[in-house]
């Protein structure tokens, strides 16, 4: 037998009353073995990432991570310093302004009647509820920071994003615009803020320019040294993010990606990341670590263990 | 017991050599169980969809589905006039120009050596190949293309992809322009088209205006008596489809979604067509088949047994 | 670039009406990419395994495929010859029973009451429903099987399960007990006949020896010259098949495995083919494909085409 | 809008340096959407279960659990007095004698060569590695154990993992027997432990009955007063643990099942808990929840931060 092929031995994990989450995340590490293991990698290179000074760090959000109350996490790392380039999703950027401006997701149930919901006036995403009211006020909000736009100016969607941002005073975009972190987001169209935009621009004159805020990041991207990428889900923000690195001649250095999808599909949501390095999206020698299922609790176990990580 | 409860008997599935594609489609439906009976269900609201000459049908095409070979059913649907509005990611267009400009991409295998692969200029999406070769070819094309923009003019999204189309002679923009089906790209930045026009414009005086379209695309959802989704994978063609009918007073009257996801884990790409509903993007009574699987199983099947049954 | 990498270039596949389910299936081959490329290897292999008549045909069963509609695939496998030995769930073999005597399963719906349900009487499998009074039918014709087992002795499971086919006309035991093909169910208990077969042998003194099967099936497995097997499912089926070729000096020759399940969650079920070489129950030159989806699509999907073939 | 349609607020979770476990569950209830408030929920179950004094505590276990680290915190809860039945694969408790009797599983790579593995005999369980070395000293344990049957006895399963237990000193069978709590494995035969028993015994004499064991779990069930399941995937644990309340007028009060699988396949290790609900294998006010997702993750989780709240 060719010992070099087996690792180390598998020590049974461990908990107990009291652990704190690094502690558990250790376990898993005892353990590893599947997305358990899996996620102690994550965390290891997490912490590398987050303690490498020369490391720019994206942030991809896409999933509906804002109303499934991932939004404070996202925004607590902008403030800490943590994340330098964010891509979301419009829907995301959407719901996090619907909380900013004080309206509130609920919690809901799956197994209920849409056509009820529908006549009394709830939208769901999966168990998670939201008046149709908190698009009034939302429309109001928005069409107020529309008419701050000039007329006759040409704006990048990051400039837009930027501006929501700096008309709130919590959340990521408060957050983000704050500590002056460009959030990106590739198909702004697609989202309610767009939809308000559009309605606010049908007597408007302004342009946003679909591709202004592409030199921008490319600018971000030639000046990185080094570079990791967080993606929460997959999607527009996980392609834009790693296509930024087409253009440049070395790929990411670091990589973690939370997701629930497959790799056998061909989509790229589930794409393995070992399969970004045949792109050079990543580095042929970067690290990198795929965790299988669900955010909402892989996202703030990841974070709490690194932040504990790091204080030592 | 109340027998309302019961629908019909299950009965026991049959197959047979040389039985058509709809035959085996009509054994799923006397099985009529888990995703066969969903399959089936998505036929025959395909089959009243297409039939209905006053619904407008939409086709939402996102995951990989040129390079996986689903272009072709694709293309075919848009030429026989079954497609009248159709949103794609930008990667599968991307890949659709690769063909249509004589490229091809290569069967391979996913349990392989990415690193390798990257020294050799290969790029894989799962088990499909595409050489860097072809891009270099691709750069040459989509650079001619842009080059017959105008200077100083501001354009849509859509009709960039319609002037791609026309530069083209098979495929699904090619077939699309031909026919006059408008196909919009939301997030066009986020692919390789968008990294070619970044480049051609960065000495180029053209504008791409992000929101140009949407009122192309609002004014055929105000216009339509009645309206249909195929849905291939989610991302932003799912959402900007279903998000078109926030503004109208009725939602789409017919949906098919095929996915690999599940709904629990709250992303739009998995989520149910019924949560649609209580947004308003469906109407209340409409007909509605998610089938969970691969698309490039699913996808040739219901087409296939769709057309087969429009012949009688 | 090592064009030794590159295999044949995708095809885009092409649907027409008329077509039959093997022409499909060629489309498939054509795209030949994600489960629609695994579901063409499948059928090749499939053929391949049925035209030999030195190779051992392992069918395993697992998954609610009976109330699914997908047991009269089964046992026309069985009548055709191509079935040598099949291993089930008991359940699969319950509800077997079941419609063998006459009671049927009902379509449904999953979004229902299972209170609801449950006052009325009737038990669900995700959108298939059974009414309690199959049950007691089902008592009546168990009991007096049963009472056909003398006293005394020590029966095999699979003797059992003969019985019960030689008590019904038609179905899955019915078949297998006419063609003389073993059933094997290593848990027999954990199932409805296990349940009756409790009651009946509470005053019984009958004897249910769970090793007694074993001999037979290696018997079978020392015998074969070449072996081959398709799962449906994973489960106790799919373990029993593989492992009684751990005591073998040669693994399975051909291999299919259709399940729904995900590999690296580290269940058996969702295991691949790849990682049963390593075991040795598949030979290292085996022909094995797992197609990841739903088999209430893939099975009668595999199986029409293969016959199709198999007629030419 | 009927506001009682709408639960509370949710609240953005929230992580810090050196937080328990238990105060991480506490911010997923927060949030509490998608899967994390299905483990929040989960958690509040499992508390309420181990609190409620006469409620028996079943726990299924399938799934490469043991293997994958996980075998530790099910023996933890055996010697801690929270689990009073155990129903296992036989899987589990082949690698849990293996880690008993001084062999290791070891950490490896789920990208390998298999066929290599082979060679060098190695056998791979997704990423863990284990040494065909250790079956030879299992064997040679395992026929040690059997030896001390006696010819001529029929034994009960539940008798046999006893026996085994009682030979060990260490781990789930050997805490479980020193406890005194039964451990059922419907599917003995279906394992290496049953492939030993199987070549023990072709000189043996001894009988195994496939339904001695079902009286003493029947009496176990027709003794709780109330009775609580926890399940660790699906398969034959969680199916035989259920239908031991099919006989019973009531079923149980509380469950909680760890899975990865989908209910739309129709297979029993994905089905919903409401569905058992429609069997009585629930009471109809049983409180109950299923975390889907990766058990590695899921049950240390849950487990640390139940046994936090026990403390209090």
């Amino acid at each position: 037998m060719d010992e070099s092929l087996l690792g180390t031995p598998v020590v049974q994990a461990r908990v107990r009353a009291g652990m704190t989450v690094n502690e558990l995340v250790e376990q898993f590490g005892n353990a590893r073995a599947y997305n358990g293991g899996s996620l102690w990698r994550a965390v290891n290179i997490y912490e590398n990432m987050l303690r490498d000074r020369e490391a720019v760090k994206f942030f991809g959000l896409s999933g509906a991570m804002v109303p499934g109350g991932m939004g404070g996490i996202v925004a607590d790392l902008i403030d800490a310093g943590h994340i330098d380039v964010l891509v979301s999703t419009g829907a995301n950027l959407t719901h996090d302004t619907i909380e900013a401006i004080g309206c509130k997701h609920y919690h809901g149930t799956e197994i209920c009647d849409d056509v009820k919901l529908r006549e009394e006036e709830i939208n769901r995403i999966f168990d998670i509820y939201l008046p149709t009211t908190a698009f009034i006020k939302f429309e109001e909000f928005m069409q107020d920071v529309f008419s701050q736009l000039e007329r006759g100016q040409k704006y990048s969607i990051q400039e837009v994003t930027n501006l929501i941002g700096k008309n709130l005073d919590r959340g990521i975009l408060a957050t983000a615009a704050r500590k002056d972190i460009p959030v990106f987001c590739p198909a702004l169209q697609d989202s309610m803020i767009g939809l308000q935009y559009w309605m606010f621009n049908q007597t408007g004159g302004v342009t946003i320019d679909a591709f202004k805020d592409m030199s921008k990041l490319m600018d971000i991207c030639f000046a990185a040294k080094k570079s990791g990428a967080f993606l929460v889900g997959g999607g527009v923000p996980k392609n834009y993010i790693f296509q930024s690195r087409l253009m440049t001649p070395e790929g990411f250095d670091y990589a973690i990606q939370l997701t629930g999808d497959r790799p056998d599909l061909g989509g790229l949501s589930g794409a393995t990341l070992d399969e970004a390095k045949s792109w050079g999206k990543l580095t042929e020698d970067a690290t990198s670590q795929t965790v299988y299922g669900d955010a909402t609790i892989n996202l703030p176990l990841i974070v709490a263990a690194t932040l504990e990580r790091l204080q030592k």
